[in-house]
């Protein structure tokens, strides 16, 4: 159909402009950083910017962008990694950080209800009186719960707690037909019908744009112990999560770090932890199961290696590590200041965990890239955050091939892609190499349910 | 379009015949069994079955159907409860239970890769001897993997190891176009693209057909206890279970039964247990774990009115408990002799266990209904099998109000029409009251897969 005067982006504009007045944002600086990306996918504005506040305001978005033809991108707080709020095709991008409320702590069913808005570090500064917690974690304090489960995010305690899979109960999305959707009952269990929750988790917002969560959560166990335990080799440390996961003693958090990550931990935080591959660990259950564990824990860890096993109980020490962990991004910066950097993921089964990594490093070595490891390495899912120059042609074009054949490597060995950052537009053309036919079904289903496109166009399925 | 010789079901099944000769049956002894229903649904028997070897042989016939529009039932062991296998608008029956293969036991990564037709009996066998098992245990040990899939199966292990919505990690399916997906890859996480396994996962065969399952499987724990343990009152037994839940104890199985059901097992099993509300408790563990577990239920339960608590440690012991659990259907026949039965499922959120149970029992006492009760509860799932005579129309319709105002009340808490039993064509009048506009949402999917509807018809989604 082509566009005319009555059926126009900017008609759409005007519109969105008579109805939300302020709160439409078309000035340059709030669209570059609702294009904000942590990679090295350019940057591409929205034409605008919605501050919505209500579901509502998000149904009457959608009626007026359907019907000009404007692409939607919802925005959570921009800390997804592979490009997921990028506007390809320019259109309206709705903030929905404003739809911030906790709707209901249903103590008795460990589950809460929130608005999209919510932040992590919110729900978990809310919880925390009550005894309960929130435990996905992917890093970001201030990622809003709705974008964690439109990327399906997972983070340093999936191992034990699951991602955002498992994690979401429920939700409420406004559709592209402008409809709103309730994916589920707030009963745990039930088998009633296609799983529709699990297809709007990690669909970046393609299918629907998520407005209400309702979220499992857990009671704070009485004892939380973290350790750090560096060791000889990164082999050793790789073998001693395998282990563990194998024997099922169920650790919160088992994160690895490689050496050159911990210096620059040291680096940037001013910590002294040795400079070798080590694991962040985190045990969480009554005094005498952790005890346990810990003991079972510690034969393995010595056994393959490991020099020493440094135990943090109070709230302050663990904060200090797990701080140190989440800043593992910016302290990676430390080690070649004013540097380009991005972080990168794939997963596989545990069993190639140590094959994947160590061949991984075998690359970097070969090739003389500088790429400090992190990873949930309990999940078989790690990240590398290469270092370079982004006006150095040359250096960014060695780490564009390097990064493909870390994802081919993953692929090779059973593995995916992306572990937690999700597709974007920075992993598209992986799809088919990952999904093969699905990529049809998948399609499939986007044509189905947003027949026009208008839902964040140009991210997941790769142009046919 | 209209049909022809050339296109038509007789046509279909000509070819079928032609192409599989006597692994096509068309015998009504056949035909009927696999219509067959523990369910008060009318069976509906399929024009041929088809005992497929490969999944070469569900492509082809697929193909043949689909060119003839003759409807396919996929179909594993006929266990499931709610007419998943009836053919109502005839069609082909595909009989899978001859896939039976262990592909691979993968003990490094906990994952096995199985065939749709493998028993979780058959799978459990296997692993036993590798220091494994499978926890999904709906009860019917013969029922194949595949139909559990389709269902979204869990049962009494559910509650610690989750349903077949967490334990399938990947799957193959055909699809109505013919062709074949594989939904993941082999690692535990991943969120790249739309997750089609939970889309497969308790599609009931509607969506395509389940050939091969990568399952999560865990080691035998170092101790597992059984305990039985009675109660004053329904209300104790109830709010035991829901603190437990609360606390995050983490029991493997908790199981309740009522005094009416308790009688069955006595009477059929010639077991003498006290006649009261019971819980069927199993633990899972290290001694330790086990042993605090333990402690710190029997707490719970004495200040809620428990009689005793009666371990049983030996293999033989335990197995004799969950043999009469198990047997729940066919004990509950021993109360009435002669009186068909039927089981019901709904689940509710598990704060509302107790009053959705409670109403419910005096329902059926001001009904006069005698229906003895078995539940899931720490999923906050329970099921009533009713006794009536089939041919006592006034008795039919009395129980058909009462299932009818089980739903409805389990609706009103927030809870779901089915905990684990599935939609088929029992529970499909339920899914405009529990899904609203989720049911558009399910129906425009179908379509986009199946636009012919070849894929088990007339389940899950009513008529439009």
């Amino acid at each position: 159909m082509p566009s005319s005067p009555s059926r126009s982006p900017q008609a759409a504009l005007d519109l969105l402009r008579q109805r939300f007045g302020d709160r439409l944002e078309t000035g340059l600086p709030i669209r570059t950083q609702h294009a904000h990306s942590l990679t090295w996918v350019t940057p591409e504005p929205p034409d605008a910017v919605l501050f919505a506040e209500t579901e509502a305001d998000i149904t009457t978005s959608v009626e007026i962008c359907r019907g000009h033809r404007l692409p939607i991108i919802p925005f959570g707080a921009g800390t997804s990694l592979e490009g997921q709020v990028n506007a390809p095709r320019g259109g309206l991008s709705i903030d929905l950080s404003r739809m911030n409320r906790i709707l209901a702590v249903n103590h008795g069913d460990l589950d809460v209800v929130v608005e999209t808005g919510v932040t992590r570090k919110q729900l978990n500064e809310h919880l925390r009186d009550l005894g309960l917690f929130f435990p996905v974690d992917p890093g970001a304090e201030h990622a809003t719960l709705g974008g964690m489960a439109s990327t399906r995010a997972s983070g340093t305690m999936a191992v034990r707690y699951g991602t955002m899979r498992e994690n979401v109960l429920s939700l409420r999305a406004v559709m592209a037909d402008g409809s709103i959707v309730t994916t589920s009952r707030r009963s745990r269990k039930s088998s009633a019908g296609y799983d529709l929750t699990r297809l709007l988790v990690g669909a970046e917002g393609t299918l629907g744009i998520i407005t209400e969560l309702t979220l499992r959560v857990y009671g704070i166990p009485e004892t939380v112990l973290a350790a750090v335990c560096p060791f000889k080799t990164l082999e050793g440390a790789c073998n001693t999560v395998i282990q563990s996961i194998q024997l099922g003693l169920g650790l919160a958090r088992m994160e690895l770090i490689d050496e050159l990550q911990i210096k620059g931990f040291n680096l940037h935080s001013g910590t002294s932890f040795a400079e070798q591959p080590t694991l962040f660990l985190e045990f969480h259950g009554t005094p005498a199961a952790t005890a346990e564990q810990i003991v079972t824990f510690r034969a393995i860890a010595e056994s393959e290696g490991a020099l020493g096993f440094e135990q943090a109980e109070r709230p302050e020490d663990r904060n200090r590590l797990w701080k140190a962990r989440h800043d593992a991004y910016w302290s990676a910066k430390a080690l070649r200041p004013g540097a380009d950097l991005f972080a990168t993921d794939v997963s596989v089964p545990i069993s190639r965990l140590a094959d994947c990594i160590l061949e991984t490093r075998r690359d970097q070595e070969a090739s003389g890239i500088v790429a400090p490891l992190v990873g949930h390495v309990g999940d078989g899912n790690f990240h590398l955050v290469p270092l370079f120059d982004l006006k150095d042609a040359t250096e960014v074009a060695k780490i564009k091939a390097f990064t493909h054949r870390l994802v081919e490597r993953a692929l090779a060995m059973g593995g995916t892609s992306t572990g937690e950052h999700g597709i974007g537009q920075g992993k598209m053309g992986y799809m088919a190499a990952e999904h093969g036919t699905g990529l049809r079904v998948m399609r499939a289903i986007k044509q189905a349910l947003d027949p026009e496109g208008l839902l964040n166009p140009g991210k997941i399925l790769p142009p046919a």
